[in-house]
C-alpha cells in the first residue's frame, strides 16, 4: 500500500520524499510512512537512524500529509536501541554515553512535539525504546504476532521516552512496574488490555485492514485533527519535556554504571557466540 | 421509577421541582433526576437546554437530594449539540460562535463544580458532548444498546467538556485519539473496557437494576459522599477549569473555520433532504 | 517459602530481622517479607501495627534486600483499620482522631517514600486502607479468593492512602467512584481489569507461582530497579504527599462527625452481639 516503487527525485505528494538505506520514507494518500528498514538486525536503531528519524519527523511536520505512520520491514517492528552503539563507539563508553544522552533527548523531543496524528503499525515484536515511545503515539495498531518487551533492569538500564510518566498514567503502577522494572514481556492482547495498543488484528489481515483504516482517517479535516491533538498534547507537553530530560540524565549515569556495562558486555558476548 | 407523575407546584422532596418541556427534573428517594426530554430530536441540546441544565445543577447542588442523575427520554440518551444552534442563529455564525463559547464554558463549569455524586444512566446512543461530559461524571451506567460517538473531526470541530484531558487520562492516548480525533464509535462494552462506563446492563433489565442500585446509593451518608467527591475533584479542579477555558477558545475558532462551516452545512443539508 | 523458622537474633540476610507478634518480618533471597499476623482479627491494623510497619519500612529501605513484599497470615490479607482504635482510645474519640491522623499520615508517607520495588501478595480479602494503599505499591499479585472492598461512605468516612488521587488516575472516575464513594466490592478479576492488581492466580497455586516469580525479580540489578522506581515516583511524589496531608485532615474531621460516630458505634455493637 505504500509507494516505495513510485518515481523519485521530485519533492511532493505521493512520492518518495527521502533517500536512505535504514529508514524508508514515502508519502501517499495523505500519509507519511516511515519504515524502519534494517530487517537483518531486527530494525535495531543505530545512532544514524535516530538522527535520520529526527529529520524525517521535522519534514513530516510541515509536509502536505495529514498523518504520519511508523512501521517496520520484515518480521520485527523494532528491536530497540542497537547495543553496539555503545560497544563500538570510538571514544569508549563515556563518550558514547554523553553523545547517546544528547541524541536520545532530541529524538524523544521530536516525538513529543510532532504536531499531526502519529500512528504506529506494529507488525511484529517491539523491544525497549520501540515500546516506550508508543506512549507518545496517538494510535497504535498491532498484529497479533507483535510482542512488547522492555528489559531495562536486565540490562542495568532505566526507562526512557517518557515511559516513566506515560506508562503508569496509562496502565497504573501495578502493571507499569511489571514492564518497566521487572521486564515482563506482553502479548499484543495484553498490551491492548493495558491501553498501550488501540486495536489488535490477525496477522493475516493486519496490513490490509490497518492501511484501509488509515487512508480513511487521512481524509478527515486535517486542521481539526492537528488542533485537537494540540489541545490534548498541551495538557502535558511541558511535563513530558521535563520527564524526558530527567530520564536522559538518569540513563547517561546508568550507561556508565557497573551493572549496565556488565549486562551489555554479557549480552553482546552471548550474541557473538551464537 | 421516577416521579414525573407526582404532584407539582410545591418545592420539596419527592416532587417535581422544575417545569420545562425539554428538561424534566424530578426528585424522589434522595435522587434528583434530570431527564433530557426532546425525543423527536434524539434529545439534541439547544442553547435553551444548556442554560436550563446550568440552573438545574445549581438547584441540585443545594437541594435535599444525595445524588443527581442524568438520563434521556426515548431511544437516545442524547445526540449532542443541536447543530441548528449555529445555522439558525439570528446574528449569523460569528455571533453564534461567540455566544456558544460563553454558554458552553459555563455549562461545563457547572459539571466540574457540581458537589454531589453525579451519575449518568445512558439508555441509548450518546453523541458528541453527551459523551465527552461523561468524563466529569462520577459513575456511568449504560444499557447494552448505548453507543458512544464523538465525530469532532468529521464536523471540523475539536473536543470539549474537558475530554482533551479526561479521556487520555482515563484510557491512554492510543484509545482516546481513536475517539476524539478519528471519530471511532464505541459499543457500550468497549466504553466499559476503556473506563468511560462503570457497568453495562442488558437493555431489558437496565432501568430496573440501575435505579434499584441508585436508590441504595442515595441512602448512604450524604456528607461522606460529598466530602469524598470533593477530595477527589480538588486534585484537578483547577486543571479542569483551565482545560475547559482552552477548549472553548479553540472551539470558537473552529466554529468559524472553513472546515467546520462546510462540514455543518453538508450535515444540515443532508438531513434536510431526507 | 519464607524463613519464619530460621534462626533469630542476629541481623543479616536470610534471617528474621525483627521480633513481633502481629507483624512478622523475614528476609530471604533478597526479599524482605512483611507478614500481617493477626489472623484471629483478620489482620486488622492496630495503632501499634501502624507504628511497627513504619519502622519496618524504614529498615527495609536500607537493608540488603532488593524488594519488599507485604502479605497476610491466614485467610485474610487485611481487614483494614481496627475500629477499636477509636472506641477503645483512652482519651476518647477526639484524642483518638488527633492521634490517628498523625499516625496515618506518617504511615502513608512511609509507603510514598519507600525506595525499592514494593509488592503486595494479596492472599485473601482486603478491606479499607489495605485496598487503598495498593495504589502506592509497584506490583500487586492476588489470589482469586481475594476481594477488594472500601466501604468508606458506609462508615461515614473518606478515602485515604492517596486513593482519592491514585484510584481515579488508575481506573477513571466512573470506576473509582463506585469503589470509593459507593463502597462497591470488587473480585480479584475486577480489580485486575481496573489496574489495581497486576495479575490474578488460582488460589491453589498462588503462593508457589508468586514467590517463584518474586525470587526471580529479586535477582535483577538492584540499582536499576531502585533508580527506575525513583524516576517513576518522582513524577508525583510531591503531589502524593500533598494528597496524603489533605486526606488525613479530612478524615480527622470525618472521625468526629455524627455520621461516622454513629456508623462506627453501629458496627461495633453489631459485632458485639454476634
Amino acid at each position: 500500500p505504500s509507494s516505495e516503487a513510485s518515481s523519485q527525485g521530485k519533492r511532493g505528494a505521493d512520492e518518495k520524499v527521502q533517500e536512505s538505506k535504514d529508514i524508508v520514507v514515502t508519502s501517499e494518500d495523505g500519509i507519511t510512512k516511515i519504515m524502519l528498514n534494517r530487517p537483518a538486525k531486527k530494525n535495531a536503531l543505530t545512532f544514524e537512524m535516530y538522527k535520520e528519524i529526527i529529520l524525517t519527523l521535522k519534514n513530516a511536520s510541515t509536509d502536505n500529509s495529514a498523518i504520519a505512520v511508523f512501521t517496520g520491514a520484515g518480521d520485527y517492528y523494532c528491536s530497540g536501541n542497537d547495543l553496539t552503539n555503545f560497544t563500538s563507539a570510538a571514544g569508549g563508553m563515556e563518550e558514547a554515553a554523553n553523545q547517546g544522552a544528547v541524541v536520545l533527548r532530541e529524538f524523544v523531543n521530536s516525538f513529543i512535539d510532532f504536531p499531526k496524528p502519529l500512528v504506529a503499525v506494529v507488525n511484529g515484536p517491539a523491544v525497549g525504546i520501540a515500546v516506550t515511545l508508543l506512549g507518545l503515539f496517538d494510535a497504535v495498531y498491532a498484529s497479533d504476532k507483535a510482542t512488547f518487551h522492555t528489559p531495562f533492569s536486565h540490562l542495568g538500564q532505566s526507562p526512557e521516552a517518557c515511559s516513566s510518566y506515560t506508562f503508569p498514567k496509562m496502565m497504573g503502577s501495578a502493571k507499569a512496574t511489571e514492564m518497566l522494572l521487572f521486564g515482563k514481556k506482553l502479548t499484543a492482547r495484553e498490551a491492548w488490555a493495558q491501553g498501550l495498543v488501540s486495536e489488535v488484528f490477525p496477522d493475516s489481515t493486519f496490513e490490509k485492514e490497518v492501511w484501509t483504516r488509515l487512508r480513511a482517517y487521512a481524509k478527515l479535516p486535517p486542521n481539526s485533527m492537528r488542533i485537537s491533538k494540540e489541545l490534548i498534547r498541551n495538557n502535558e507537553k511541558e511535563k513530558l519535556h521535563a520527564v524526558n530530560a530527567e530520564e536522559c540524565t538518569t540513563l547517561k549515569a546508568r550507561w556508565l554504571s557497573e551493572e549496565c556495562i556488565n549486562a551489555i558486555m554479557n549480552f553482546v558476548s552471548r550474541k557473538a557466540k551464537l
